[in-house]
């Protein structure tokens, strides 16, 4: 833990104790890995398409309970959702106001998240860092990196810690190239320059999207064979290892085995931990938490 | 009462009374339901539209009179219908300062209202509450949802209530789209997660618009048969029935009871209440309080 | 005159002073209406064009020196007019500072004026308002009354009083559509919602623009045959005559019964008062002397 | 220089005082006229085309020497040139801080500047003015306007004097209409009526660019036949007069001949002096200072 | 040294100490000579085109090092780079924060780098200068250079140094014009005007883009034919050598004796230095030390 937090030097206490708050709750605390739990699906995708299939997570306070129950380290929402749980939960799981976000009733092929949340909302919901999610490779990427610039700067000077979601998207990357390598690795790279604390990007694939950078992993026969591998490249393309950088699968996954095989990928390649929304939250709650805790358990230690 | 305002626990004591005083006026008083008056059609239609047809109208008064006398919970209007008012009948009735505004002299397919309000104007008229209009679904959503955020925050800090109309709209969006039900219920969703206290969204029919919606809509056979039946949804989309959700029906109706009948549905579906804007204030001042009289009887239980 | 202050009981003392002063200057004095010399001609249309037919108009004190021997209730201009003046005719006669303006070097369908002056050189320069345009019906009305908003909400707080001067114009509206009945009562309603004291349109004809207008003035019978009736109809329409409009007729006139038949017009239809530019300041100072107190007799009820 | 320290009675002593300082200093002081060096080409034309004649103007110390040995009232110049010189030469002209430039790497048909100064830095470099560059006639006027609104106030209020070039060029303006004497008169009187107390224009033409300026300047038979009566009638359209109005000629002159008639054109017109750029800097420096004498020469009556 | 802070008469004591803590660091400490390491091609390239090939540059702390052991005068990187290392390595080398960033994941003619570091960041980081990109011949340039006016004037209030990287590029360049004479002298025009203390550009090649400039290198005969006569023109054109100009050469080279002949090529032209990035870091420790002391040999006179 003292060495994790010696990576972030530059930072204020008030920051560098809410860097450790996240690290230091739950399952997970004090191992230097950690598993959140973020739920801002019914806004980036509508409420029956998130929570139909599971109709008790209609209510806000399904996730907290969720994400406290279940050992997470922190619970990430946007406005609406904390604001409706912060009072009732407060102190009982560190929270990440997710302060931009995305519909898709509006279609378009360079996305740009509207800004949700600001740092007088995380201050004011007792809220130990801002999550903000940037696209690169849209053509609106310069105004979402300014924003997380302006916003990453207020959270930092306000003792906050920035996790930013960086996901490669717009009209010059194919669908493959989202979850490109070459592409991951660079969005992670992107989102550390930006001064994030923690980093989220998608678990890659071995696909590359660039003609130059393709040139640079086959020269330099950077291994990219295998899902550990992968992450290990993403970890190193991540400050070598000192920034905190987590993964996402994406959407629900058919079978658990298939689930806990990212995560186990995950930890064998050096990564920081897991984001897990929609395979948690959308089956009963019973499962969900049976799921997220052998989650949590491969990264413990105590599973496999 | 009491549990209503505890869904807003993140929220000042001066907030929390405001949302108070809109529950605690008029007929419907204690009752957690709530009819309001809504008057912007001057500023969205054109004045000869709105109030030809029932010519005091066109005077401001008309409408306070008329919200007053009725028993309704809270009366709407662009800034300069209620600078006409406010002195008059100050402490009379709760005051909604609609905020932004759209007027149809120009024709668009992705509409964006001009902000023509502000928490300063609200709190220096007495107002209760700030009112935006959002358009999902609108190319200029991201604006608009940055906006609400904005004046959301500052409505807040200074203890006013915030109520969103959620109106989907846009090139993207079909015109029986607008009312979808599971476009409305996406739209109460955003608004909700956008920090609105109160949320007015049109009554919706059972179409619906997207197709990855509708397989979730079918798989988990989600009913939406009925006018009760989709209120239902919408106010479990709206945190589980955690947030205040009225409806309005949009244009005048050729006969009362077609207004009743919606107004039961709402009832029926565990709606919160109702805004009647046109239908209300485009006939003479005795048969507009009969109208608003009996919908209020609806929810006070007095009424069928 | 207490009858008019009390439309405006949401002001503060100083800006009710400045609506006062406005209203008590004059040959008008004490009457309730008023005529107003604006010169923005200068910027809008160029000097040539202007001036010529009248060279001692180049010079910035004839028209302060027009508006003072005339009797007007005021002097409307751009910032560098009042500058050329404020201070040598300082508390000779109420000002108005044109606080945007537009010029002909640049031809576009969807005008956008620029913001020249603020509150705080109306301050500066002893301003009892400020003057403000916008075009409803232009793409870039949303801009233009969020200007207004802003900078109307600094004037309200200053202690000023606030003049729109609502001309619509645009892509979706016809050469006609401009002046047409149904358009300018719809750009003064729009310009009282947005917090006018004092609203300047232009007389209208009896077109009819939009489709959906007319079947509302048709049902209706609205009466608009004749000038008085349409000037009725808007000052019906600005809040049934509780904000103060006023007329202008635009072009120079051919013949001086011309101008004069129209202020009858707006007298007869309960309008306020005139607004006169060109047809005052483009002929020789006796002349324009004449012709100014003839228009203000009509109004002060000494002349026909 | 009192009396024309009357007509700016709207300002402040400090920027009264500034002005005056710039009518007082090197050859003319005290006679109302001024000659000023600009030296702005190295930012809008590239170094070599500007300096490249003759290399010693490299150095930003070779101008401010030449307009201070020459008996110029002042120099004029971006922030760098001003930045390395107004410590070596303190006190000793009057220095004006061109707050916008524009480069010739892109091309444009609407031109638009960058502000590249602010108030602040000439009030920390210790300037008497600031000096901004207008493009009437650009689709992007309204931005320039707005901008020299917002300087200017500022300047105003800092005691500083405002100095506008008002240059018209744009997609709906000829090449020959850029100099055309309807159009610079009007481009001048946009500039007085933004506030601008120094008003700079090309020394126009006889031809009119625009048809409805042309009907007027025949009917009322405007004299524009020579270089003075052109002047005359700019300077008139600067408030008759009352705004102080200097004119540039452009391009480096073949002839020192052509260059002194048209500071004898300017002179019997009734314009207020000259700024002399490239005709000057870019010869040897006892050649320019030869140049600037006998040009100051022909404005102070001791030349022809 | 005081003959070249001597050239910075305009700043402010605490600006002056920090251009002297750059020319007073290193081996070249005193010299006026400077070379600097820069590494933001992991924003700008993506991580594993700029560190694959060293796989120990992944690792922040391995620039830091490299500067301080090689004897440069600073460190220059974005954000999270410098973040990742300055308390470490605080007060060890100055630092420049890279304060805007591309990357290549969005392709785009005309670029405009995002903002993502500021004068409050630089200072909380402790370092001696802000770094800004412009892209002089972008449609985008305007904005850049507003934005460096801003965040320059702030950066000199607070005591800081300012860095410009002035790289043209656009539409309306050809790509051998990025690196012509003529287009670079005027990059370094640009940079210099808009106040940089420091200014960066690229070697130029001895073609001339614009036409206009051409006349004018034929005509005045300016000798550019050697990479040296070239500096010395860039030089001259950075007023005059008054301002600290230094140079980079571009991609990775094939052999070292092409990376010092650069550097004597600048060295004899009177360039103040060289900024060293891909073609130090990219090879390994031992290396790239080696190459960079053979670097700084040949401004100090201990090399060839």
């Amino acid at each position: 833990m003292r060495e994790i937090l010696s990576w972030y030097g530059s930072d204020n206490p008030g920051t560098k104790a809410n860097i450790a708050r996240l690290l230091n709750h739950g399952t997970l605390a004090g191992t230097g890995k950690l598993v959140v739990l973020p739920v801002d699906q019914g806004f980036e995708h509508g409420p029956a398409r998130s929570f139909a299939m599971n109709p008790p997570a209609y209510d806000p306070r399904f996730h907290f309970e969720l994400a406290i129950e279940s050992g997470c380290n922190a619970y990430a929402a946007p406005l609406g959702f904390l604001e409706a749980g912060a009072s009732e939960f407060a102190g009982e799981i560190p929270l990440i106001l997710k302060a931009n976000n995305h519909d898709v009733l509006h279609d378009e092929k360079d996305p740009l998240s509207a800004v949700t949340g600001s740092v007088e909302a995380a201050l004011r919901l007792g809220c130990s860092a801002i999550g903000f999610t940037i696209y690169p490779g849209s053509s609106n990427a310069t105004k979402m990196y300014e924003q997380i610039q302006a916003i990453g700067e207020e959270a930092k000077r306000n003792g906050l810690a920035v996790v930013i979601w960086s996901y490669p998207r717009g009209s010059d990357i194919s669908k493959a190239g989202e979850t490109a390598i070459d592409v991951v690795a660079y969005a992670a790279q992107i989102a550390a320059q930006l001064g994030g604390h923690f980093i989220k990007v998608k678990l890659p694939t071995d696909h590359i999207e660039q003609d130059e950078a393709r040139k640079v992993y086959e020269k330099c026969a950077v291994p990219i064979g295998t899902a550990a591998e992968r992450v290990r490249h993403v970890v190193q393309s991540t400050f070598d290892g000192r920034r905190i950088v987590i993964f996402s699968g994406g959407a629900k996954k058919d079978s658990d085995d298939a689930v806990l095989d990212e995560a186990r990928g995950i930890r064998d390649g050096g990564g920081f931990g897991s984001i897990i929304g929609r395979n948690s939250f959308q089956r009963k709650k019973p499962e969900a938490l049976k799921l997220l805790r052998a989650i949590i358990g491969i990264y413990s230690g105590s599973g496999r």
